[in-house]
């Protein structure tokens, strides 16, 4: 979500980087016909957009941790509800310390250039148009679900301060770094790359940053053995709808707030438009999951459906707002369909993300971003190739650095055996259902 | 709910059907005294209550998924959870492509006639007064609640892809028709019947679908055998709590956003009182159904309980901005009372409703919309009396006829074995807890 | 949440007790350079935060559910969902009928004198500057919140409907006496006592009220054998998580929602300042409770760090807004470590509390109310003793005096067969499990 408060770019303009100041001139002006709201009202319109959105992207968290914890077995559920409640307050941490003035040390960061990590400074909110503070929860959440991707693909398996000192260097550093090429107003966003809500920096970023984690962590034990694969049926399957669902609700907000204004008429109606094209996306996602599992295997599978929704909102992420609803039915459609053909492909190369959170995050996060143009003139094909492979190397050469450190030096994976035992008794202790283990 | 934006019927005066235009200007002249909000403030509050009230609404499909998962048997469990992100995706698709034309192809539908489904038309937005698409939104979230009630009532039997050709016709036909006779400002309106945010035409009308469902489908093997009925406990209470909980939060929403605006002093006041008698209403329920369980069973009953708050909350959604406090206490207390002694009945009729759906929603829908006269002087017995009889009979009848030829078509029900063996490992070839099965 | 509209404390002035009508007129003023919101505008974000906020909060009740269910043994776990489900609605009549006008029986009370519960009178809106209902709908679940925390310190031994007895007082007499000292503009406000949102008048009120319960109830069966403590894992870690992020998730409104006006960019400001350092808080609360398992017992403990979560958010909560961000990671960090080193105190007292409640609401409660002065120089350390002091004798004795009432009459304790065979079959006649049961 790129700091500007205007639609222009919708109207066909070109999408200048406007200041927000500029910006807000610029709405006033524009809003002349229906007498606009107050600076006042705008001002509250505009920071209430992101704290309403960040409270249900937050909750995402949420999402994230009843998705992997009914997707692991039993015995690593406990574990897996721990690393996601502890990514979450790690990225908190880290956003404060370092992160947000990695992505915003540029033009309209009020404290660009300090490293005194005090937050936000609102010293000229009016000129701002926001609360700097509800800005700044916007993004810290945000960098949170960056993060959540990642533990999904590598449950079952990882060691867990190792994690996340991972977490740490992910949402301190590599996260900020690309985001700030583009939301920062950095070289990406002066080419033209367009990714609203962050297919590419957020979805793609977790993504590639799983991938590298699971290449340099290696699939679980007995998964791929005899040239087969054996499946680990995730152990409580109403637990993963419950949180793709709630997935499902956060990305009203995540798509939605990245609108980042909600103080004029045009910006209602983009928001409204943002959350029907978001909604049916996800829509179109679940039943072409749903058919293509049909065809191809004659049983639709639940993981496959929900994974499915899960494809087609990172699909419409990009561009939630260009679209006619056609179009974001058939950009989701596409992402439930890469869902459920992916799948096999990362088995054949023995990737074992324990979650499908790849095919969802990172492929359709790139379908998502390359299909852009499609819907909105001022993106252009070349670019958003440019920035899907920048970011794409970029991410995945310094996660697998981060991941080969750790490796050499702590050691990321727990032994065999206490694979085997399962990671809440080694980890942690205790079980996640102490009545209920198998006979 | 209408598609009005005025509030001038509590006052007093007749609920004339305004344009939203007229009701408009007519707000602007009643708040002259405190300084009235900008049109584009009040178009900017209107939107967002759409689309908070949106979102929650779109969660209570996780809160009936996690209602009917913990509810059904173990073996069904993960069936279920698909039934219900499905049915949303394809009522999501099905209100695109024709239900939202159905209910508003009358006046105020900005591509009235046309059945090009190219989506809600921002051409005028200021003479709407919010954003076409907040609104298409919320409309169609409401859709889907009425499909996700069938799915409770027909658990643990109906075959998958039968259901969903259902849903499909109920979404795309059934439910817009009868929605359009009186939010599309068809006859039941004209007639001046009265139901607020939809006890009759969402709650009743996903019963009566149910219902006449659940008696062309047949009760489960082994329910009512010998003269007696023989329960099936429900395989996890915790989520069947978890869902009550989070339909209760989406009510708010359900209720609240029917107000359908937010732009001015009375509608703020509306909105609140709304809250206010839905809570309480729900309370009411959840109290009677305990006190009434512990009075004739001598144990309270969890489950019920469950559905005495979801009774208290369908029996006040035909009219929750009328009544005092102490009315929606009363209204909802009875609606728990509905819900405690209609399951005997419906049991020895030999209906199997599986999760209650037909008690909460149709019983206590039909109740809830026969005594808004009581609190709302504007509305009359005989006429809601109409309205309750004209939809039930719409809609029972064409659902029957529907069941009726899916069932000598495709069929809808599974094989007795397959029932026996549970649907998640006949119709996806997995389970819902793998590592939990019964010994 | 006292009932000013006014920031003016922040900028340094004196924490005067101003009436709305004033503090409205102030903030115009203030608000003079760029162009205020209008009246309308201002009533409507203020009655906006009011419901978006209660209804997050109200959601809170499901959090506490999923904490508790998941916390206790399988045997157990209907009925603790029955207990929260229950107590909520308890709650909702108990305010209604008495609560509401204890609180704020004083001065702008509308219907002040008069115990004719009719509800919120909406008569002069336009003065009090928020819809009458919104207001009453927040402080209805901030007293549910406090009900919530009892049920889990006494679950799995305590019977039903005594418990909901206590309930009744709790939230009909107990809550509302020591809510009116501060909130109601009595003698603790008069004295200049600052509890932002309810460090201590919600939180340690519950956790005092649950340790007079404990202490009157008795530990359970088998907890504390031969000098040794026995822990009894709960049963469902996944619900236990999920119930703390729905508990996060809510506290956004719990604390934010408590500012009681957005209708100034001053109230927008501090909303977003509140979010930040309510969700930092936690997330120190989280890192620092994990740090300190990981030390002193060499393992991680997840429910540990579930409830370093809510220790950072009560300790936050007396005062979530004058701090800086760093010192709300310091606030909530103390938080996560009183949780981590109060339990083994607990236990060497033989206070059996379930679910870990006392810790991080009383304890963390006190903790949050005494720092107040640090971050906010309009508190005094003294002050905030004595209101510590004052509404901890009287919530603790009055709760003593309740519980051994209800003891030595109905009696509170279920037998100990009853115990050993678990409430569910005892109290409900049903199973959480029915499928899952132990060997």
């Amino acid at each position: 979500m790129k700091k500007k408060l205007s639609l222009a770019a919708l109207g066909g303009a070109a999408l200048a980087t406007l200041t927000p100041a500029m910006a807000f001139a610029q709405e006033a002006a524009e809003a002349a016909a229906p007498a606009a709201a107050s600076d006042t009202s705008v001002f509250v319109f505009n920071s209430l957009l992101f704290l309403v959105s960040g409270m249900v992207v937050m909750f995402m968290a949420a999402g994230f941790c009843m998705l992997e914890a009914g997707l692991v077995r039993s015995k690593n559920a406990a574990t897996i509800c721990l690393k996601n409640i502890a990514l979450y307050s790690v990225a908190g941490l880290m956003v404060y310390l370092i992160g947000y003035n990695l992505i915003y040390g540029a033009p309209d960061n009020p404290y660009s250039g300090s490293w005194v990590p005090w937050g936000p400074d609102d010293s000229d909110p009016v000129g701002v148009g926001y609360a700097a503070h509800s800005d700044w929860f916007f993004q810290m959440v945000f960098v949170a679900t960056a993060a959540s991707i990642v533990s999904g693909t590598l449950a079952e398996r990882i060691k867990l301060w190792p994690f996340l000192i991972f977490v740490a260097l992910l949402t301190g550093f590599i996260y900020p770094i690309q985001a700030s090429w583009e939301w920062g107003a950095g070289w990406l966003d002066a080419r033209g790359f367009s990714d609203f809500a962050g297919s590419t920096l957020v979805h793609s970023t977790g993504g590639w940053a799983a991938l590298a984690g699971a290449i340099v962590l290696g699939p679980r034990i007995g998964k791929y053995v005899g040239g087969k694969v054996h499946p680990f049926p995730g152990s409580s399957l109403p637990l993963a709808t419950l949180g793709t669902f709630i997935l499902w609700l956060g990305w009203f907000g995540f798509n939605g707030g990245s609108q980042l204004a909600l103080g004029t008429i045009d910006d209602a109606i983009s928001v409204g438009r943002i959350f029907v094209n978001t909604n049916t996306a996800a829509c179109a996602g679940v039943v072409t999951a749903m058919i293509a599992t049909q065809l191809v295997y004659k049983k639709v599978d639940l993981t496959i459906a929900l994974n499915g929704a899960i494809g087609g909102l990172v699909s419409i992420t990009a561009e939630p707002l260009a679209p006619m609803i056609w179009q974001s039915i058939i950009i989701g459609a596409i992402g439930g369909v890469i869902v459920t053909f992916s799948v096999p492909v990362l088995d054949k190369l023995k990737i074992d993300d324990v979650v499908g959170a790849i095919p969802a995050h990172l492929f359709c996060g790139i379908w998502g971003t390359f299909i852009v143009p499609w819907s909105n003139s001022d993106a252009n094909f070349g670019v958003q190739l440019l920035g899907i492979v920048a970011i794409g190397i970029f991410v995945f050469v310094i996660s697998l650095i981060c991941w080969l450190a750790l490796k050499y030096t702590v050691g990321i994976r727990v032994t065999e055996e206490d694979e085997r035992t399962g990671l809440d008794k080694v980890e942690l202790g205790l079980e996640a259902y102490p009545e209920f283990s198998k006979g």
